[in-house]
């Protein structure tokens, strides 16, 4: 959507609010649908091509309005998060389908869908251990307990743990800062043998430092066989996998137990809308279910409706899944892999242009929008390079370590990102190295 | 704000927002101000009187627009929380002022707050008591830690000490359905003569069931006196504190060490909006501190700014504090005394319909604006009544239990609420309540 018609449309949407507010006495305060009239409504699977947006906003008025907030937002989401799986491949046991056991929900954070991996598991290992031996007390058993995942996992895991009060156990990444079945392997084994309960595995694909990817079709096969729990963490990655070119790095997505990843970082989905699928509902539903008097309603048990307040730290919701309809159909699903493709094209331009200069290094395989680079030399002069980057404010870049190498980061996120743009980023970073290594030499 | 007023500023913020979209490469990408620069461009407190639409939008351009989203996202938050403190009235010790040791975060629920200070308070706790003895480990520690609340509190503190893995006891409450110190008291020297250690206790201001009040003034000085931190969740009723004709309602909350309600439940801030205030910020940003190189800057340590992503489950955040600052100066504090106000009147007329009525009572004091009434008769009669009028669909009620009487909860919550809207709805009750008192005779 371009300048000129974001005016007219958004102004459209300010009457339609205006309109509706105005009216609002006229409409009834509860409606008229049954649970699951929606999912009938709509297509199986999202478009290919773009829906225009009369079209869109048509359909609210006949297919959301009559289910106002509830049920249409909660049965839109099931929806929508059952369209995004089918975009990426998903097996069929994440979706929910008519009557899966599977399904997806929108959580404000991948923070928050690990945290919910985390304590989902850790129910589910108490339960199992209880029924084998009732006389051992939930605290003996979470003492024991130990969750793993690569050390270049995103801070947010070892968080989960602190919360969940269990142990976080960082594997050595290898030589491409991805975690093998060798390192976990062998840390399973030395901490069953020293009495402890491994219980939780969070993969990542697309690590925040330099989007490696761990070796899910190796680590899942043995979480699988220890019975661990496999979160998989795609945070930035994962919008990337609706193209096929790149689905191949989801493969072994069929061992894991949940799947995050965070539509608002790289599908043009605003923030926030981190999307989170599980194969069994009841993992995450039995985690904590409550329910008082004044949350219970009639349809509770028809096994129809899905409350998704069961599936997330808050109770409250807003009505996220509205921005996956708007973006989903005003793209089409070809739209939006040749967005992901044109910054991947873009991250391998960059990749190029560093290439070709002597100066610098390449510091890990660029896979999609991310190209970590560096001076060869010292951390020193990068790190003056980065200040002296960061200080003109053209362009902004956030480094990382990459073991003891201190690391520049260039990010391809834009909606508008072009080719020039990246050109322009280039000379100006040669400039200030330039300027870096001279007053180095000094 | 009225319709055609909202049509005309609505337009112009969409045009304001495509501006800004078409000259964002005119740009810098990064801000020029220094950490704190907010703060002094501002108002110490909200405004008494509303501000126009043209005063804020300008302000957006010169105060907003130079710190970009950071740091004026995470200033304006810290600023509006000191106005929103001072207009409760709240204890100094909770405002970040200008090198304060307390302060305000804006989480997404009330759920998530419980659970922030739960997991704040067990972290305290732990530190200390592991001081005391080294050689204690976490979890002996967390087995044996208790945490409280009335048998009125909300299911998300039942849900918080899940969570966290701490035993939770329901307080029995009195006949006001509050929690008094006598039934607390008796359950610490029960759990302590058993060797249990208490260590956190949720007093609730306005229960979610009929609208009642822990008393702070006995419980909070206990809790002081054994070391429990003091949480207060007053999710509903807290925006009635900023009338000092209700502000007796917090008094005792310079007992706790952690204060939480909604502004989006009845403050006129949309949906989500949770204010949090904390004594310490280092208890809440202790629970969970984590640093990675790519989260790392360089004012971290200044002591200047304020890292709220550890004061919170996700990392990433949205703007909410706009929402405050808009609704605060377009109302002004007295656009928003008057309508709580005229709320709590509206809700006091409804109390006295019903009082009129011999076929009906009143089943729990009557202080903001809920009203819990009910046939007098049994259970099953009311049912029937709430059945009847939420079939009926011109109003819709949520019910609850009071001990085990099943009663009907009529909640003033619109914006636009009149007394023409509250006649209309108790005409309409009484009708539905003549049909089932028929049928039953039948
Ligand atoms: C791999 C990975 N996991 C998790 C996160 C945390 O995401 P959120 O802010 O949604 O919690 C990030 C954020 O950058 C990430 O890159
Ligand atoms: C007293 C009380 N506490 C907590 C909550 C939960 O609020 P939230 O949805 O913000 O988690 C409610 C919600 O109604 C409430 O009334």
């Amino acid at each position: 959507m371009n300048a000129s018609e974001f005016r007219k449309r958004g102004k459209e949407m300010v009457d339609y609010v205006a309109n509706y507010l105005e009216g609002i006495e006229g409409r009834q305060v509860y409606p008229d649908v049954e649970p699951g009239y929606l999912r009938p409504l709509l297509p199986a699977a999202a478009p290919q091509e773009p829906d225009t947006f009369e079209d869109i906003i048509n359909d609210i008025e006949k297919i959301i309005m009559p289910g106002a907030a509830s049920p249409a937002c909660t049965e839109l989401e099931t929806v929508m998060m059952d369209w995004l799986g089918k975009m990426l491949e998903l097996p069929e046991a994440f979706l929910a389908g008519k009557a899966g056991e599977g399904g997806g929900v929108i959580q404000g954070s991948a923070s928050e869908a690990t945290l919910m991996a985390l304590l989902a598991a850790r129910t589910k290992v108490i339960h199992r251990l209880q029924a084998e031996s009732p006389e051992l007390t939930q605290a003996a058993i979470v003492e024991k307990l130990v969750a793993y995942s690569s050390d270049q996992a995103h801070s947010s895991v070892e968080r989960a743990g602190l919360i969940g009060g269990v142990k976080l156990k960082a594997i050595p990444s290898d030589s491409n800062f991805a975690m093998r079945v060798s390192a976990l392997q062998e840390a399973l084994e030395r901490d069953k043998a020293a009495g402890l309960i491994p219980f939780f595995v969070v993969a990542t694909l697309g690590t925040t430092t330099c989007c490696s990817f761990d070796n899910l079709l190796e680590v899942g096969p043995i979480c699988n066989k220890e019975g661990l729990w496999l979160h998989i963490d795609a945070a930035y990655a994962g919008s990337a996998f609706i193209c096929p070119e790149f689905r191949h790095l989801l493969n072994g997505v069929e061992f894991a137990d949940s799947f995050n990843f965070n539509p608002h970082k790289w599908l043009l989905v605003n923030f926030d809308c981190s999307a989170m699928w599980v194969k069994k509902r009841a993992d995450l539903t039995g985690a904590f279910r409550l329910d008082p008097t004044y949350l219970k309603h009639s349809h509770q048990d028809s096994g129809f409706i899905t409350d998704y307040r069961h599936w997330q730290i808050p109770l409250g919701r807003r009505f996220r899944s509205l921005k996956m309809w708007f973006v989903f159909r005003m793209y089409g699903v070809k739209g939006l892999q040749a967005y992901i493709r044109k910054h991947v094209q873009l991250s391998h331009e960059f990749e190029s242009l560093v290439r070709q200069d002597p100066r610098f290094e390449i510091c890990a395989e660029v896979t999609l929008g991310l190209v970590c680079f560096r001076l060869k030399g010292s951390n020193k002069v990068n790190e003056a390079l980065l200040q002296r980057i960061n200080s003109a404010k053209k362009i902004h870049l956030v480094p990382c370590h990459l073991r003891d190498k201190f690391v520049l980061r260039f990010a391809i996120c834009s909606r508008t990102v072009e080719s020039a743009h990246v050109q322009v980023a280039w000379e100006h970073i040669k400039e200030m190295a330039a300027d870096v290594l001279q007053a180095e030499r000094k």
